[in-house]
Order: C-alpha cells, then sequence, then structure tokens
C-alpha cells in the first residue's frame, strides 16, 4: 500500500474540479468543506478550466456563465439570445454572490484559504498549469503543483469526486 | 459504521446531479435505473441546477443548451451563432425528446417517478434549496432534503459519481 | 463476486466520458493514459456527446465552446457575445490544439489508439449510440459497445470517474 494511500482505513476523498465558472467552483468547495468537517480526509486537485478557483488574479473574479446553461435561474430568466448581451453574465455572477453571501458561504478566495487551513491538501494540475503557463508562484498560498500520474497516486484508496 | 453507510458489503451508489440540461437530466437518471435493476443501492443527490430535475414546476420542462456545446449532433449541426437565436433551444429540445422516446425511455418527470419507485432514495440538497427559494414542498413526491454532510454521511462506502 | 468485477485486489479506474468538446475530452484521456502507465486497470465508457471522442469521423475534428465558459483563457479573453460569433469556436479550438501539441500531447484520435493499445478497454453506451443512429462501424477500431447495466458490472469495485 502506497504510503499515499489509504491509510488505516481512514475515509478519504479526493476532489477533482475542472470548472472555472462561479457556479461550478462551489460544489468542489462545498463538498471539501462538509468533509474536513467530518474528519475526512480531503485532496482538492485543480485541473483545465477549474484552475482559476486556486489562481491568485484570477478566483475572486469567477463568473457565472449565463449562456449555455438552460436552468440559469431562479433569480431571473435570460433568453439565450441575450444572455449573450455584453454584461449579462458580469449582472448574473453580481446577483449569484449575493445569494452565496446571503447564505454565509464565503467568497471563493477565502473559502479556498479555510479549506487549506483546515487541513485539505490542494494541488495545481502541472500539465494544465504548463499549458496556461502558470507557476506555483501563481497559485494561491499553500497550494502545490501535482502530475496526474502522482494525483492517482495519492488518489489510492479515496473516493473520487470528478467536477 | 455509521448505520447510514454500507451495511454488509452491500454495494451502492451514491449520484450527485448537478445540471439541469436535458441531456444531463439522462445520465444520472440512467444509471440509477440500471443500478437498481442490478440489485445495486442508490441514493440520488441533486444539487445546484440538477434540482430543476426532482422541481415539480420545472422538471417537465428541462431544456437542451444548444449554445457552449459544439457536440449539438446529431441531429442538425447549429452554428453557436444560430444557437444563440430564439426558439432554437427549444426545437432541440423538442428533437431530443423525440429521440428519447423512440428509445422507451420515458419523460424525466415520469423517469424519476420509476426511480423512487425502485427503491433509491431521492434528495435535494439543502443549500441550493436556501439559494434558490425552493422548500422541500417544491420537489416531486417522495424526495427529501439533505445538507451536505448528512450526504457525505450516506455516501460512506458508496461509490460516488458526479455529474 | 463477479468476473468481471475486481481481482485480487487490483486497482481499477472506470472514467466515464460524456462530453465532446476539445477542451473536455483530454481528462479523461490523460487519466486513463497516467492510470495505464501506473499499472492501474482502466474501463473507458463513451456516453452521449462523449462518443465523438471515439466516432471515426468526429474524433479529429473535436472543438473547444467558446461560449457558455467563462474561463475561456488564456489565450484570450473572448466576450460571450463576440464568442458567439461564426469562427471564433474553430479560431480557439486551432489555438487549444497548438498548446496541447506544445506539452508532447497527440491529437485525440492518437491519444485514443495509445490507450486502447496500452490495454485499456473502450466503450461505447448503447442506448447514447441508438439515439445518435451509430454502430459499432462507427467507432474507432478496438472500442466495444456496452449497455449501461453491463457497465455497472464491469465498474464494480473500481474508482468511478464521471467527465
Amino acid at each position: 500500500m502506497s504510503e499515499n494511500g489509504k491509510e488505516n482505513g481512514a475515509r478519504k476523498l479526493c476532489i477533482i474540479a475542472s470548472k472555472g465558472s462561479l457556479d461550478m467552483a462551489y460544489p468542489p468547495l462545498i463538498l471539501a468543506n462538509a468533509a474536513r468537517m467530518s474528519g475526512i480526509e480531503v485532496d482538492l486537485f485543480f485541473t483545465f478550466w477549474g484552475l482559476d478557483i486556486i489562481t491568485k488574479d484570477k478566483m475572486k473574479d469567477l463568473k457565472v456563465a449565463t449562456v449555455g446553461n438552460p436552468s440559469m435561474h431562479p433569480w431571473f430568466h435570460i433568453p439565450t439570445f441575450v444572455g449573450g448581451m455584453p454584461g449579462m453574465s458580469a449582472a448574473a455572477s453580481a446577483m449569484m454572490r449575493r445569494e452565496i453571501d446571503k447564505l454565509d458561504f464565503p467568497p471563493v478566495d477565502e473559502f479556498v484559504e479555510t479549506i487549506i487551513d483546515s487541513g485539505a491538501r490542494v494541488f495545481g494540475c502541472k500539465m494544465s498549469m504548463d499549458m496556461m503557463r502558470l507557476t506555483q508562484e501563481d497559485l494561491v498560498e499553500g497550494a502545490e503543483v501535482l502530475g496526474a500520474m502522482e494525483m492517482l497516486d495519492y488518489a489510492e484508496g479515496a473516493q473520487v469526486i470528478f467536477i
């Protein structure tokens, strides 16, 4: 058994976050947070567009997609044609931020810090970072860089959740 | 071992459905149905846009996204520019409904009922429901409301599939 | 224990690929490749739009979605309104192909062949193929057709990753 794998039968989650939109940034963070509060070990691996969630100059300004999402409710119904207009994504993102704040969830950057402080390990996918020309300096403090094979090694014995 | 967890080594799936488009509503339902037919225990957890799938006044009218999906075939090829025109999503959704019907799969609302009748447990994510101002009354009969920590507790020992 | 399930405790991944865009085609292929290089057993199951990845006359020409993806960086920032213009998806796809090539990852069709040669099993989802009127002849050589219940049977004991 790899020492990176599951130890003594402790439960472990490996969450892979691949989306960078505001609405899809919250599910991995909420799951990671809930798991840590339940004493479950958590590794968070950010890949492709998900890297935005832990990239210092992006994480404060994630946006909701207003087109390509026919569920874009309940705050307002935006027909796809109008959803493509300049400014609509910003308006929807501001509304979603307000709703999230009302529920007492922190903004993305603070939420990521809380999760790191709670003991979850946070990784950026090396291959995606090379493609996007990012280095560890670009990531939030506490995040490390990891290749796909090492990630799989860490994920041994974990419940893997790809978001 | 939690009594919500895996009992006597029985196989269990925990399916988390986070998308509300017509095309992404079917994968969780088809998997849940196939699993129940194989005698596998199933918990379905609907979160974010996925809540539409079990919301009474939405579940009969889910729509295919015609923009933001470059694979939008094979029924017709819609260039993104045209896909954004009013009416295109409705047309694509109607075509997809016909195709699904030809394969003898029921419409979403009947499919959800069948799955509940087969013994799968169906839950709405409490946090998403609060954000969307939904209560258990808004959900299909048989669905319950569950927080993220309780969901993780139920998912112990399960294969977790996030869609 | 089913003979299709996990044998002698060998580690196994079941990757379900449901997206057909160029950016979401790579994560299942990169994970499958990394897993095979680590000696992990891999089943790849292509369903819904993911079928494009193993369909002979589609797999060479997958496209990036330029709308509905507010993260569409870092190569350029396309406002959603402009992203919907004819030609933008093709331009973004060409740029992504160049970046992927620079990282020494093969194009999708060659990558799929490499993965099959490495011993991963590759399946098309029967129900999706019926809906899209595809037969095994339309799939890349080495791919087989499989129903959802058989897929679940193969996935017993595996870490399931739905992309």
